[in-house]
C-alpha cells in the first residue's frame, strides 16, 4: 500500500514532539494505521535542535507545505491569523488537516469545516482540548449513542495548577502565579490561562461535538480566577467543596448554557481530586450516566499523542469518502443546530457567598429575608467570630440551586445594606450529580 | 443512502436497552452515522415486556437473524457456546458483529478474529470491557500511537461495592455479598465476581489492545476478594492507601504481566476515589503519560450505549474494506506477537504484609532479619498493642517492590516461626506512578 505523507508545519514544542514521536513510535504506529505514516516535508521558520531534520525536506515557507504534495498538512505553528490562512490553502489544495489549535478551530471552526465539506477533505483537532485525553473522540465516536446533558471540564492546567497550589499550601494567588510562569506553566501575558479564554475555546468545540451546534466563542460567558483567595478555598473546605475553574455546557429546555468559571465541587466528586497541571471532563449521557477523562492538557508528548491519533485516523480513512468520514461536528452537517446560547443571568446554579457583616444582632435576620425576597432558599451557613479589633466578620452562605438572575438580585440588596463592607464573593457551585 | 439493517439476539437487559436506546435516541444515533439505523430483526427466546416490538420482526430462533438479510448480528445473548455458534455463522455469512459478551472474546477472541478477518467483516466488542466506557476505542484509536507501559482497571463493579462499603462501613464481606446479591448487583454465584474471573476476561481483552498480543485468557493470574479482612482495610487506610480489585497488565522487557488480585492503590491516587459499582481504567503510555476513563460499568444503559457506539461505528464503514477497517486488536493482524505471559512469581510488586506474632522481645528482629535475607527492604511497620488476654498482636509491613519469588520466600520463612500463629495475609501494593 502506498505511503500516507505527512508535512508538518510548526516545529515549536507540539511539532517538535509530533515529529519525534512519528519517528520513535512509527511501527507502532504503522501497525495501528495499517500503511506507512511518512514526514516527507517539515515547514517551520527555524530547525529544532530536538528533532533529527537529517533526512527530511525542510522548508521555510509553511505555504510551501500546503502546496506540495502531501496527503495531510498538520497545522502546528499557533496562532490564528497565518494559521487559519495555511489551513485554508491547505483545503482548497485538496489536503486533510490535521491541528492542534483550539483558538482557530474555536473561533474560525465554523468557516474551516464547510471549506472542508466543500473539498471532501477531512479536518481533525483532538490535540485542541485536553492535551492527550481523546475527548474528541469520545464525544464524536465513544458516546455518540447518547443525548449529552451536559459537561464539565478542568481544560486549563496552568489554572488548576494555581488552585490546588492554593488550596494544599494555603498560598495566595498572586504567589502561585509568578511560580507557575517561572516553571514555564503560564505565559508571561497569564490572562489567556488565569482569565479562562483558553478554557472558553476548548468548551465551544466540546459543547459543539456535544450538542451539534456551531462553535459559537462569541457568546460563552467567562470569568478568571484571579479573584479567588485562600480564604475562600479554606471555608469552601470548610463545607466540603473544592474550587476549580471549570468549563461547564449544559443543555436546558430553552438551548445550551455556555460558561467557564471558578465552581465549588463537593469534594467527594472525582473531578476534584483532579490537582496540579492535569485535566479532566466529566460528560454526562442519557443512556451512558457519568463519565470521566483524565490526563495531561498539555505538553510535547501529551499533545503529540493527540496529533499523532488524529493523523493515524484520517492515514486509514484516506479516500473513504466523505460520506464514510467522522462528521467534524460528529453530527452530520446538515442536523448541526444553531441552538440558543442562553444568556448568564439564565443560569440555574447553586451558590457560595462571602460577606464581611457588622457583628451585631439583626445583620443575619436582614440577610435571611432579601434572600427569602429572592426566593432563594439557604443550604449552610457559616459564621465566623471577628478577630482581635475587627467590628467585621466574615458570613459565609451557601444557596440552594436558583437563577442568577434572583442571586444577583440578592447581592445588590445585600450589597446596599450599611451592615455590610464592600462587595460579596460569589462563587457559583455544581453538584454535577444530575 | 440505504438504511442499515440490524438483528438484534437477545432480549435480556443489554438486549431490551439497545433495542430501546436505538429507538429512543434514533435521531442522534442516525445524524452521527450519518446513514439510518433500522432494527429488521430481533431473535428472542420471548418477548421482554420493556420493549414495544409491535413494529419489529420477532423470531424465536436466533440463528435465523445470522442467516437473515441484516448487516450487522447484534450478539446479546451472552454465555459462550451458543454465541460463539451464533457469531461464527454470522460471521460466515459475511455479517458484521457487535458483541457485548467480554467471556466469549476473551476466550475465542483470537479464533473469531481469524474468522471475520477471512469474510472481510468486523467484530466490534466495546460493550465487553467496563460498559459505557469507551476503553476500547481509546486504547485502539486514541492512544494509538503510544507505545503502552501499564494499565490498571478497576473492572468489575460488584467487587468494587465490596469494597467500598468494607471500607466506608467497617463491614465485612460476607455481610456486603449478601447485600449486593439482594441488591442484584451479585450473581447467586457469585464467584465469577468475587474470584476475580469476570475481571481476567476484561483484563485479557484490554492486554490485547494494548500490547498488540492474542488474548490469553488461560495465562491470566487470578486472586479474587474474598479473603480481604475489615482489618486489613483499615491498616490499609492507616498507611495512606486503599484496596481496590485491580486487573493489571504490564509491558516488561521479558513479557507481559496478566494479573487480576486485590492491590493496596495510594489514596491519592485517582482510581482510590472510585467507588461503588463505578469502573475506571488507567492507562499509562510513553507519550501521553497516565490517563485515566470513568464510568459505570454494567446496567443497560450504559452497555447499550457501548452496543449503539459500535453499531454507529460498523455501519459507517460499511463497504470501505477491511484494510480501511480499524484492526480487531488495534494493531494490524500480522503484527500481532504472541508475548510471553510471565509467572506470578515474576511479576515486581511492593507488598503489604499482616502476621500475628507473640508480643515478646526479638521477634520483630527475626522477622526483618528474614525480610533482609531475601533482599526485601521495609518502607513501613506498624505493631499495634495486643487485646487484653491476647498475647499475640498484629504486625504490619509494607515493603518495598520486590519479586514475587523473593516475598513467597520470605513469607514461608516468617510463617515457619514458632513466635508467628497462621498464615500472613500478603496484599500486592502498585504505586502506579510510573
Amino acid at each position: 500500500m502506498k505511503a500516507v505523507k505527512i508535512g508538518i508545519c510548526g516545529l515549536g514544542t507540539v511539532g517538535a514532539g509530533t515529529f519525534n514521536l512519528l519517528s520513535s513510535n512509527c511501527e507502532i504506529i504503522n501497525a495501528h494505521a495499517n500503511r506507512e505514516i511518512e514526514v516527507t516535508l517539515v515547514g517551520a521558520r527555524r530547525d529544532n535542535p530536538v528533532c533529527d531534520l537529517s533526512d527530511t525536506a525542510v522548508v521555510r515557507d509553511i505555504f510551501a507545505v500546503a502546496n506540495s504534495d502531501v496527503d495531510i498538512v498538520v497545522e502546528l505553528i499557533g496562532g490564528i491569523d497565518v494559521a487559519k490562512n495555511l489551513v485554508l490553502t491547505a483545503i482548497a489544495n485538496g489536503k486533510h488537516v490535521v491541528t492542534a489549535n483550539k483558538a482557530l478551530i474555536a473561533e474560525y471552526g465554523n468557516e474551516i469545516f464547510a471549506a472542508a465539506r466543500k473539498q471532501g477533505v477531512q479536518v481533525a483537532y483532538e490535540a485542541a482540548v485536553a492535551g492527550g485525553i481523546p475527548i474528541i473522540k469520545n464525544l464524536r465516536e465513544g458516546l455518540a449513542a447518547n443525548k449529552i446533558e451536559w459537561l464539565a471540564g478542568i481544560i486549563n492546567g496552568t489554572g488548576n495548577f494555581i488552585l490546588t497550589e492554593m488550596r494544599d499550601k494555603g498560598r495566595d494567588f498572586a504567589e502561585v502565579l509568578a511560580e507557575a510562569q517561572a516553571l514555564g506553566y503560564a505565559e508571561a501575558d497569564p490572562a489567556f490561562d488565569v482569565e479562562g479564554i483558553d478554557a472558553a475555546h476548548k468548551l465551544v468545540i466540546l459543547a459543539a461535538l456535544a450538542f451539534g451546534m456551531p462553535m459559537r466563542f462569541d457568546a460563552v460567558y467567562t470569568e478568571g480566577i484571579t479573584g479567588i483567595e485562600p480564604v475562600d478555598v479554606v471555608y469552601a473546605e470548610e463545607l466540603g467543596y473544592r474550587i476549580k475553574h471549570l468549563g461547564i455546557a449544559r443543555r436546558r429546555e430553552a438551548g445550551v448554557e455556555l460558561r467557564v468559571h471558578p465552581t465549588l465541587v463537593p469534594e467527594n466528586c472525582l473531578i476534584a481530586q483532579v490537582d496540579g497541571v492535569m485535566n479532566a471532563v466529566m460528560v454526562k449521557g442519557d443512556a451512558v450516566g457519568s463519565t470521566l477523562y483524565y490526563g495531561a492538557g498539555a505538553g510535547a508528548g501529551p499533545t503529540a499523542s493527540a496529533v499523532v491519533a488524529d493523523i493515524i485516523d484520517v492515514s486509514r480513512s484516506l479516500g473513504v469518502g466523505a460520506e464514510r468520514a467522522i462528521p467534524h461536528y460528529g453530527f452530520v452537517d446538515d442536523v448541526v443546530a444553531d441552538l440558543p446560547i442562553l444568556d448568564i443571568n439564565e443560569a440555574e446554579t447553586a451558590c457560595y457567598l462571602r460577606a464581611s457583616v457588622l457583628d451585631q444582632p439583626g445583620v443575619l435576620l436582614v440577610i435571611a429575608q432579601i434572600m427569602s425576597n429572592h426566593a432563594i432558599s439557604i443550604e449552610a451557613i457559616i459564621q465566623k467570630p471577628p478577630d482581635v479589633g475587627e467590628e467585621h466578620v466574615p458570613l459565609i452562605m451557601l444557596t440552594n440551586q436558583t437563577s442568577e438572575k434572583n442571586l444577583r438580585g440578592a447581592i445588590a440588596d445585600i450589597e446596599r445594606l450599611d451592615t455590610v463592607k464592600g462587595p460579596l464573593v460569589h462563587i457559583r457551585v455544581e453538584a454535577l450529580d444530575t
